[in-house]
Parts: structure tokens; C-alpha cells; sequence
């Protein structure tokens, strides 16, 4: 086991009717508010009344941002940048998925910030001090509600960059599985898939004696895989809603990974794809993963074989392993395959004209991945794998 | 699934040589600093000095105050109270195991509230502040150097009662796997007796619907199970040692029982034992937990056999669902008599004769238990069990 530091201070305040306690819950951060969402879907569902009702119930002032995009831009967050200096706002309230999280995270470290936000995504400086972040999810996925992540895609080139710091954990996250009844089921699909992808991007280490955080991804990745297709079918069944909204901020908030080196090299590949195509992310993933397995998984069959055995409930095979580890991968893809979801890049009409470009982007800040590590090369290859 | 906050914001600061990051960490916090211990155990190990050195090295100002005692006692709460206030420390800094940081966490909440700190205790008032807490962890058991409870003995009648607010939870804790080498096996199973107890008291819940944290508790006790014999086996073996003290962090942060009603009335009817005799708390656990298991298993057979089939692999029977229950309470106790630890009161020399008494104060504040409620009667025939 590797040594680590863990410090996930986000309160999650989880379950029916939380929502409504949005306003005594961000009264305790300030007197200022931004409000921050994205396009109408909150407005449609009641959602943003709601919220609303309660922010007002407290007498908080509130300035709203709306119009985030999945794929978040840098110009918006921008322009939230200067409202909250402008408005001396003392915290960011967001209301959505991972796209407006992570908006709203980016937009609370930038305030503070001398410099270009960007800066923070291109590794030339890091944040040290940020306004205040509050949270209403109503997708869960991107696990951005107590992550220590944020994504945001920059116009000029249309890159799409991640970066971590602590302090990109929200103060508090409001969690309630309800507001996920009325997602599409594409969006269901996906969500399931992002989830699924942060646990195996953690669970596919090389790092020896992690038994329980390997338990613990394992127990995770059931979860979703037991629950999805009850969501798909009963989309208002609070008790499966609930099971995959709490995984997905578990997968994300780091306790898996705490004494392993977790991978990425899938994340960091799918990004050049949603980036340059706005395909969403979980989508993305079903493509990318099943082929960086297949590329990847003679370096360590033995792992390989235990989340076929522990996961999808492969018969173990000792003569055989190789044999139970493409068993494995296979169960992977029929699942995807199952809940909806493109597993190449042809059914999701992608074009293959630009892996050159991807592959070079992908890995410009050195090779991607730690299971093992992937130059461009690699990287087209895997590109090549998942046509 | 029932609605839950969940919000543990300690940092936790894991792996080999971290106790030497002490200084550092210690001096975000202020510059007066009491240093709580319990025996000599911390100076004959050297961590004492190493400590002493760190805390040095960030020229803070240390006062010491030693000699808790397992089952801490009231009267060092107090004491640790008056120097607090008179030297006005800023962070208290707990060295030891769950006596030391549950000593350490009352005199810091007990610092700035006006009335009797065992107020607290009696439910006759709810802490609101406190001094800032660190913890050096030597005995992975109490998970206290998460959790938001402590534990506390007074005197004056030999009362033993906890009590939890979030207020409670530290805020960093430095957890060296190295430091349990030298363990006594017998502490070293008491320990994983108390860890696994923390989570057996969660699993054991009516709620429905809870399949993530069902499966969490599972991946948990699997690891205790499995690396308990390795650590009585081989002292040094850090990879197991590393594994238990990570579990019995999360065994008792509250992760394990987020959106379940958790069970008690084993670690309740313990306390009573513990605070009469000065029993280790895991060894009482292992002689209650039991007892317990087969006073209520018939009101949730399928729970009970679930138990059996998941945590000790035992094959499902499902024309007999009560024998596969039975097999799993066995599995139980032949693995507390397997690394050491008494599942007798006969085996751990208590004597018969105040069961009454105790069977009154574990009852006095109402029925106890929520797996199902257990009253003075219900309690007698425990400890009658358990005999």
C-alpha cells in the first residue's frame, strides 16, 4: 500500500426532499449568492423554484448565472469570475451535474486568482484560496459533488483539461435521488458508465496489497452494475436511484483510491474525443475503456482475472486466466451494450481522421496512464481499437 | 434508504514515517499545543521522542499531560480541562489509542463550555465549540481518530457512556501502520474484535434497500477477517497491518452506515462490562456480539444468513435459511477463539452476580438497540447468554 493523504470535507446532506434545505444550508457560508445552472431542465422540473423559495425563505440576495453546456466553457466561467468580483458573492451555489459543478469549482478558485484561471488547468500555477462552493445534484456521474476535479473545455482549440486540488471539494453537496427520476434514459446510461469508469480507472493499479480499497471498488462497481438496469426500466425507483446517486459520489471522492495509483489513461483519451466532438463523457468511456483493456491487460492478467471473477461473476478458470480476463472485458462491453450505450466509435458516429491530432494532444504533458504507461503511439493504437 | 448527512472532514495522513510530519501539521493550528498520552508505551517505543522532535522542529510550545488509562477516566478530562484554559492551548494532540483520543476530544470540547463536561454525556447538553484536536494513532480499534464519538469513564459510580457529535471528529490523524508492529497480540485482536464490531453494529440494521453499504460493511469485515491472522502470525507484516488500521478508520467514520439505522445494544451492554471490570472493549465485544446474534436472529433471518453466505463464505441453503444463519453466529465466535480472545464471560473470569446492575444502567436512558429494542429483561437474558 502506497501512503497517502485523504481529506474529503464535503458535508453530503442525502435523500428525499433535501433540496428544501438549500437556503438555511448556504445562509450559513454568506449573505451573497450565484447562482449557477445550465439550460432549462432545472426551470422545467420545478427544481429551480424550489431552490429558489428556499434561498429567498433566508433572505439571501442572489445573482444568477444560468447557460452552462455540457463540456463547460472557460468563457462563461469567466464571466462568472467577474460577477462574483463585481458582486463580492460569497459563494457559488450550482445546481446540476458535473458540467455546472465543475463550472462553479473553476469559477470559485479563479476569483481569488491574480492570473488566468487557465493556469490552473495547464499546471502553471495551482489555487490557494477560493470562495465558497454549494451543491444541488441532480445527475449523478461526474461525482464532481465532493471531488477534488474540475473540467472545463477552452474555446480556443477547443481543449478540454482537467486539474486536482483540495480545494475544489464543495462545502456541502445536497444529494437527493428524486430530481433523478426525469433524466433521459441516455443520460441514465451514461451517468452509469462515468461512475463505473472512475472505480476501474482506480480499481486497474499496479500497486500490490490493497485489499480493501480492491473490495471496496468491487463492492462499488456491483452496486452500479446491479442498479442501472433497475433505473432504465423503473425510472422513478427511489431505492435504485439512490444506490447509484451515493456510489457515484463514493467512486469520486477518493476513499478508493487511498493506497493505490490509480490509472486515467481512458479519461484523459476519452477527453480529446468529447472535446473535439461533444460526445457525452460516459459514452465516451464505454468506448475507450474496453479497448484500453484489451491493449493493456497482458501486464497483469491476474487483475484482470479478479474483476472478471469478483465483478461479473466469471467462473474462475486456473488453467486458463487469460481466458477469464477477456471473459471479463467482454461482460464489460455486453453490460454497455445493454444499458444503451456505443461501445465504438462507429456507433457513435465518430470520424477516425483525427486520432493523429487526439493522440498528440492527449499526451503532451508526457505519456498518459499508470497501469502502464501510453505514449501517442499507444494512444493511436487504443484509438485505432475502439473504431 | 434512509436520508443521511454524512460529513467527516478529519485528514487523514496515512503510511510509513508520517508521525514525523507531526510538527508540521500540528503548527496550522496554533502554537501551544498539549500533548496527551497514556503509559510508557509511546516513550519504550521511541514515538514518544520522535514526536517530541517534530513538534520541536516548528518551535511549538508543548505542555504534557500523560497517564490515561484504558476506559479513560472523568477526573484526567478534567484536569486536561483546567491546564487548557490556564495555558489557553490551542490543540490538543492525542498519542495513543481510542482511550487517549477519546480523552483528547472531551477535554477539547470541554475547554470552552461553561457547565460539567458529563453534561455531554447525560444528554443534558450538546457541545457547540471546541479546541482544535490531532491524533497520532498507535492502536487501529476505536476508530475514534475519525469518528464522532467518545467514550468516558466517571468514577463516581463507575459510569461508562459515550456520546456523538460531529464536533467530535478530529481534525487531522496520522495513521503509521509501522506503529502497531509491536502490538501484544491480544491488544492486536482486541482491536480487530472492536473494528469489526463498529461494523457488524451498522450491517445489523431493519433498513431496506441499502446495497451499497451493505456491500461496503461485507468488503470490510472480509479484510479484518483475512489479515487478522497474517498480523498475529507476523507482527511486522506491513502490508496486513496497513490493512487493518485502514479498515478501522472506516469501520466507524460513519461511511458504513450512511442511510442505515445502525443496531448498538451490543456496544451498550458491553460498556456496562467494561466499565465494571476493566475488560478490553474488544474482548467484551467478542463475548456481547454473539450473545446477541442468536437472542435476535429470528427477527431477520435472511439478514443473519446473508451475513453467513457473504462474510464467512458459508453455502447458501435455501431450504434451510435458519441453519445457514446459525453457521454464520458460529463462523463468528470460531474466529474470535481462533486469534485469541474469550467468547465467554466464564472465559474472561466475570463473575455473575451484577447483571441486574448492569442490565439497569444499559437501560436506564430507554431501550437499547434498533435491530430490535432491548429492555432490562431483554438485556439479563443477554448476559445470561453470554455466560
Amino acid at each position: 500500500m502506497e501512503n497517502f493523504v485523504y481529506h474529503c470535507p464535503t458535508k453530503i446532506i442525502f435523500g428525499k426532499g433535501t433540496e428544501n434545505q438549500v437556503g438555511s444550508e448556504v445562509s450559513k457560508y454568506g449573505k451573497k449568492v450565484l447562482l449557477h445552472y445550465g439550460g432549462g431542465s432545472i426551470k422545467k422540473s420545478g427544481l429551480y423554484d424550489r431552490v429558489l423559495k428556499s434561498l429567498k425563505n433566508e433572505a439571501l440576495e442572489i445573482i444568477e448565472l444560468g447557460g452552462v453546456q455540457p463540456n463547460p466553457r472557460l468563457s462563461l466561467v469567466k464571466e462568472g469570475i467577474d460577477i462574483c468580483r463585481k458582486e463580492k458573492i460569497d459563494i457559488i451555489l450550482a445546481v446540476g451535474g458535473g458540467s455546472v459543478i465543475d463550472s462553479a469549482k473553476t469559477i470559485a478558485v479563479g476569483v481569488p486568482y491574480d492570473g488566468d484561471v487557465w493556469d490552473f488547468f495547464i499546471e502553471k500555477a495551482e489555487p490557494e484560496k477560493r470562495i465558497f462552493i454549494g451543491v444541488v445534484l441532480t445527475i449523478p456521474a461526474s461525482g464532481s459533488e465532493s471531488s477534488d476535479s474540475a473540467v472545463i473545455t477552452n474555446e480556443d482549440g477547443m481543449y478540454k483539461k482537467g486539474f486536482n486540488s483540495n480545494l475544489l471539494r464543495p462545502d456541502f453537496a445536497i444529494l437527493n435521488p428524486e430530481l433523478t427520476f426525469t433524466l433521459p434514459r441516455y443520460q441514465t446510461a451514461c451517468g452509469a458508465s462515468d461512475i463505473m469508469a472512475h472505480i476501474m480507472e482506480r480499481y486497474f493499479t499496479r500497486v500490490r496489497d490493497v485489499e480493501l480499497t480492491d473490495r471496496l471498488c468491487e463492492a462499488a462497481l456491483k452496486t452500479v452494475i446491479n442498479n442501472t438496469p433497475i433505473v432504465l426500466r423503473e425510472p422513478e425507483n427511489y431505492a435504485a436511484r439512490a444506490e447509484i446517486m451515493w456510489t457515484g459520489t463514493i467512486a469520486h471522492n477518493n476513499l478508493l483510491d487511498t493506497g493505490r495509483i490509480g490509472d486515467w489513461a481512458s479519461h484523459k483519451i476519452e477527453m480529446e474525443i468529447s472535446g473535439l466532438y461533444d460526445l457525452a463523457h460516459g459514452a465516451g468511456l464505454a468506448i475507450i475503456f474496453p479497448a484500453w483493456m484489451k491493449y493493456v491487460y497482458k501486464n497483469d492478467v491476474g487483475r484482470f482475472a479478479r474483476f472478471a471473477v469478483r465483478v461479473w461473476d466469471v467462473e474462475p478458470d486456473f488453467y486458463d486466466i487469460e481466458k477469464v480476463a477477456l471473459e471479463g472485458i467482454k461482460k464489460l462491453e455486453d453490460f454497455y451494450r445493454e444499458i444503451g450505450l456505443p461501445i465504438t466509435l462507429k456507433e457513435a458516429n465518430i470520424p477516425y481522421d483525427r486520432f493523429e491530432e487526439m493522440a498528440r494532444k492527449c499526451t503532451e504533458m508526457g505519456p498518459v496512464g499508470n497501469f502502464i504507461k501510453l505514449n501517442k503511439d499507444d494512444v493511436i493504437r487504443i484509438l485505432e481499437m475502439s473504431k
